[in-house]
Order: C-alpha cells, then structure tokens, then sequence
C-alpha cells in the first residue's frame, strides 16, 4: 500500500534522446519475472555517478567504481533478485564477467559498461543465467523501454517509480526521465538503492560530477525507510547531449540554473516515490528542521525523528503521542541544545499547529487538533531549533504492521 | 511475552537491612493500579546515580541531579503513568513539590528526597494525586516490599524484575537487590529505563560513585530495545552501610572486587531482564564483537546491529538472512574497516557456525545450520573485525508485530 504514489502512464515517459532500454527475464532469483535490464547509451554520453558509503559495499559498486573514471560509459546492465554483495572476490569476478558479456554483444569494451544488481545480499550472483539472459535484453533495446526497465528493476516495491520532465534549454527542448527501486534498506548514504536519471542535454563533465553529488544530497540523500544504509545504493546521471544545445560549462549560467533545477526536481520526485513506497507505508512524513548552526546538526535531528520506531508507530496509530518526537530530538546528539528555545509544530496540507515550546507542550494546543491533524496521510514536522540559520529536510514514512511482515518474509 | 524472563518469588527477593519499601495506588493516570513507590533509606546511606543524556531529560532527573549531591539522601519517589517530561518550569515546580511533600511525611528535608518519573511525555504531572496517594505507600513501608515495589515500578512491562544476591566481605552477609523496568523507549546512554539497586554494604562514597558508572556501562548501557534514548533513565546504586562489614575504601581491595562483581552481575540480570520482556520480544540476542581497536568501535558496530530494523525482523521470523548483518556492519561508521579481514559467527546455547569471512559466506556455512540454530530463543552474534584487541557486548531483542502493536496502542 503506498502512499499518495501513481505509476505514471507509459506514455508519460518520455524518452530520451540517445537513450534505449531493454528487459528480459534471466531467472535470477524466481522464474518469470522481468529481473533484467539493458541502458544503452549513444557514443558521447556523459555519465556521473555516487554510490554507498557502506564498508560492505557490493561487487557491483566497487566495478562501477572502477570503471566510471574512465569516462566512455556505453551501457548499464542492471539485475535484480541477488545484490551480488558480501560475495567476495568470485562476486567481483562475475560483476566483470557480465560487464565483459554485455559489451562484446554491444560492441564496446568491457570498461564501459557500469553493472547494478539489486537482491538479497551474501548469496552467490548466478552469473551463467544473467549472461544467458542478455541477448533478450539487447534484442529489445528501445527508446520508449523506461516503463519496462522501471518494473524490471523492482523487489519489494509494490509500484514501479518513474518520472519525466521537459525544459528549454537554449532553444531547445531537453528531457529529462529517470527511474528508481527501493522501498526497505533505505537510509541512502550519498546515494540510493537504485536511480537511474537520463537527459539528452549537452553539459560537461565536470558540472555533470557536481550535478549528481548536489541532486542526490537533496533528494536521494533526504530519504530513509528504516535507518539500514545498502550495500548497492547507486544513483546514476547521464546526459546524453542530443538534445542539440550549445554545452553548458557555467555552473552560473541560466541554462546550468535551469537544468539544475530540474534534475533536482526529478531526483526529488523519484526519491520520494521510494518513501511513499515504503515497506508497509501508510503516512508520507517530511521531517523539516530549521533554525540550526549548520545543515548536519538539523540533519541529525531529523534523521533521529524519521528513524525512531516509537515516532513511526504513533504516527502509524495516527496517535499524537508528540513527546516521542521531543524525546528524539533530545537524543540527536546536539549536546548543547537549549530545549527552552525549540518549538515544533504538526501540519498536514490543510492546517499546521505548535505542539511544543518553552521546553513544554505549547499552551494553545489541544489534543483534538493533533488528532485530527494526523488522519491525513501527508504529515510535516516542522522543529525549530532556534540556535541559528541552517535548515534541512528529511522524508520518510510510519512504521507498521506491514513492514514487519514484509521483512519476516523477504526471501521465503 | 517475554524471552526466558520469570519473576522470582517474593521469597526470593532478600530485604537490605537499612531499606524499607511501600505503594499506593494513586490513580496518577488509570485507576485501580498501583502507580506510585516510596523507597525509605536509613539514616547514613548512601547514594550514586547516573541519568539519562537526552536532552530533554525529564524534570524528575533534573531534581534528581540538584538533589544528589547534597549526599544526604533518605528516600526515593517513583510515580508511573507521566513521565513529567516536555514539562517546562511547571513540570519542574512538580518535581519538587512532589520531594516537598515526602520529606514532610517522613521528617526530613526535601534536598533528601529524589523524585522519579516514567510513562507518557509531554503530559503534566497531576501532583495534587500524587501527593494525595504518598501518606498510603508512607503507611506501607515494609523491608520486604521488593516485589510489589518491582510491580508498581511497571509500564509497559509484563513481568516485574527483581533480582537478589548475597556475598560475603569481611565475613559478614552482604545482601543485594534491585529492580528495574522498561521495555520500549530503550537505549539507554549512561543509565537505562528505571532500575534501583541497594545494597547493605559499607562502602566510601568515592567508590559507589566509581561503581554506578562502571555497573551501568556494562549492564543498562549495553542493551537496546528500539534505539530510543528515554527522557527519564535513570540508574540509582544504594549502599547502607548495615551490613556491619568495615568501610570499603580501596579499590584495589578484594572485598571492593567482591562487591563491585556482585554488583555488576546484578546490575547484568536486571537489564538483561529488559530486553528479555523487550516489547513484543520473541528473541533474545547478543551482539558480542572483538578485535577492535578500541570499545567504542566495537559498540558502534554492536549497536548497528542491535539497531537495524532489518535484522531484528529476520530474527523474529527465524529466516537466516545474514547478509543483513554485514550489511549494519557495513554501514557501523568505522571509515576504514576491512571487510575481508571480519569473521561473523551465529550461535545458540547449543551450537555456533561461522556465517561469513574473507568478505563474503563463509565456504563451510550451509543454511540448514543458519536456519537450524535460529529457532532457538537464544541466540548469539559474535563478530571479530579483526583489528585490535578490544571487545563490547550489547544485548538486544528482535521487532515483532507486537513491537507494532504495543506502541500504536499504547495510551489508548
């Protein structure tokens, strides 16, 4: 059950310029399902990349790793069912084996394919099925493949994730389509599980490598389910330059504004869409932290406040059971924060009320007004620290039942 | 249902020559349960305590930590129901009418009476019943009310714990017990939920104060249930000198060895007994990692996997999925761990397998026995990272559907 989350219509993907994509079913993991995808990329692509910060980080990452600096990416290839992480050297050596496939069958060399395998961690990539499978995908490259490739890349989402954007840059219209997975393992760290965002605008290199880091600390990086940082969370972005304007290589220009925005934009959506995705999601929580000395420590706050069990499950029960989020702010690890200066405030799209000040329940609030407040599904807490200028927002959603049974059920 | 917790018989639980025990029902926030503790010290003893480090620490802590220095203390008040926590001033002026009131009824200054408070936050104290019910627990004190005192103490508890034990140091009988509560809200950082621990040894202020710290470092600061640091934790260590032995003063001793291990022990069980009645606990693991470099590393790596939502579901649904673990490792924060050097174990009283090594499963592991040793209640995680010579042990529960329910219900 998610949140407030549409798949959007095949035809609402637009595709990109020098862009195609292909699926097959390998039978990686379970039989008769789409757990295979193709992105091949026209000569000249540009391609930037962030990926986990986690030690156990999978095979996969470290080839992307390996083979992004080399600046020629071709294709992705992209597997589902098994992360290909806690696999050691034989993980390493089927990550290359399937690049080394790919890109006889394309033509290219083996360093210009990026790999992405997405699973359960610690088993053995069945690499001999994927290999067997990339003829299928190949075969069905085409431009108009991001609906496909958007379900092909799912495992526990229940809704595939996708979003398109067109903008004008320099006279000419640039589109931007990306895709994403996830839904559990979600507390992305420089990066998510898995997003793939193409545009066929011309832009350097070196503003693209900016780019992907600023988009995905705003998106991607705002984002957390359950707290557990994967091991595979990759975020790609590719511009392919067909869309015919003259190379951006100012990052003050109105064009670089106008294609940072929105790639940023995107990049929200479809991390989102990963949060209103959530293992057992009921409610869309923004977690908004202003007033403090600088972004980390607001960060911290509302990292503690989207990831404490007993905050998810009041917000679950639509219980405003608010001193819970007073008690994880109090333990965000800001060893000088004077609580008789913060004040925090519950909203839904419809009406917003202070919950807390002077280091107390706020004098004004009845608890009727929480309580209806907390039946819509789309929440804000707002918390104002009141030590300063810094402000940073986190999305996240309630802790239920569902999530529970998903995760005692994973895998069997 | 609590994981291999059993209440002792009353008869089991020792008096402490020097401290007496009553309750009341005060109605403090539901009617008809008793709610509301007065614990009488003798005249000479003497107390040491450790306090939450959430900085919205409830009022109670905060007259706590006025009051205990003045080293005089002659009674302790716990009330359950509100936390008095969120409170602001009048929270505070609460707190200190609550001491007020006790002192008077019993002879003493208020300076002499520390106050405590668990239950819901951000809701007022209702002192005026408060103090209404405190002549009925003054008019009850007994030596041995350990047991209702343990019940009384009870959130959302479902067995009370108490824990007794006698030692003997310069021949005479030294006689401890103590009681604790909680079962959510916890992760306690330098003291946990509630727990009270007296004794009737003679010993120096310096080395109680010493022997608080080290006994909550090692017992209610090693345990988690939810990763939520309450606002009220609180660990308080009585000694009342009655036992007749000759004061303790030199760490180095061996009745100081005799007494801080009988402490220690003590202090072990009752948080063990925490998480064992965790809410809706089915498991009950150990996390035990060697081969740090340092204890705080090895608790970072602890707690991620005490913490992650992820593994704490695979061991309620006894599913081997191990991978998850290396996965909290993973992301534990130490920078330049080396996953290939790291060896992960899974065991139960019974038996115990090596899971994963060289940075992936281990060769000789099969998931029958992954499988196997998970149906038992009990089960240990043990992780060397291969790095150093230090070690921590943190013990935790696994998340059930009740985990869920209990605290979507909770207060309705």
């Amino acid at each position: 059950m998610a949140v407030n989350l549409v798949t959007p219509h095949p035809a609402d993907l637009k595709p990109v310029a020098g862009v195609r994509l292909g699926v097959a079913e390998a039978g990686i993991r379970k039989a008769a399902r789409r757990d295979l995808t193709v992105i091949e990329l026209a000569a000249g692509s540009r391609v930037a990349g962030v990926f986990t910060k986690n030690r156990f980080c999978a095979a996969p990452v470290q080839v992307c790793k390996a083979h992004l600096p080399g600046g020629a990416v071709r294709a992705l290839v992209i597997n589902t069912g098994v992360a290909n992480a806690g696999t050691g050297e034989p993980g390493l050596a089927h990550a290359r084996a399937t690049c080394a496939a790919l890109a006889r069958q394309i033509g290219v060399e083996a360093v210009q394919v990026l790999p992405f395998s997405t699973g359960v961690i610690l088993e053995p990539l069945p690499v001999e099925r994927l290999v067997a499978g990339l003829p299928r995908a190949v075969a069905g490259l085409r431009a108009d493949g991001w609906f496909d490739a958007a379900h092909a890349i799912m495992t526990t989402d229940t809704l595939a994730k996708a979003v398109s954007k067109q903008v004008s840059i320099g006279g000419r219209t640039v589109t931007l389509t990306g895709i994403s997975k996830g839904a559990g393992m979600i507390k992305p760290n420089m990066a998510t599980m898995l997003g793939f965002l193409a545009c066929d605008a011309a832009v350097s290199q070196a503003l693209l490598d900016a780019l992907v880091k600023e988009a995905a600390e705003l998106s991607f990086n705002s984002i957390t389910v359950d707290g557990d940082t994967s091991t595979n969370d990759s975020f790609i972005l590719i511009a392919t330059g067909a869309a015919g304007n003259a190379e951006i290589t100012d990052a003050g220009s109105a064009d670089y504004r106008t294609l940072r925005d929105a790639v940023v934009e995107v990049s929200i959506a479809l991390a989102q869409a990963i949060v209103r995705d959530g293992e057992g999601a009921t409610k869309f929580m923004t977690i908004a932290v202003e007033g403090g000395r600088d972004r980390d420590e607001c960060r911290k706050v509302a990292y503690a406040v989207a990831h404490s069990p007993l905050v998810k499950t009041a917000f679950f029960a639509s219980d405003p059971n608010l001193g819970r989020i007073l008690a994880a702010i109090g333990y965000a690890g800001i060893d000088d924060l004077d609580v008789s200066a913060l004040r925090v405030w519950l909203g839904n799209p419809d009406e917003s009320v202070l919950v807390a000040e002077h280091g107390g329940r706020a004098a004004s609030y009845v608890e009727e007004a929480g309580a209806r407040i907390m039946q819509h599904a789309e929440l804000t807490v707002r918390i104002a620290l009141g030590r300063g200028g810094a402000a940073a927002t986190v999305w996240t959603c309630d802790f239920s039942y569902d999530y529970v049974k998903i995760n005692a059920d994973y895998r069997s």
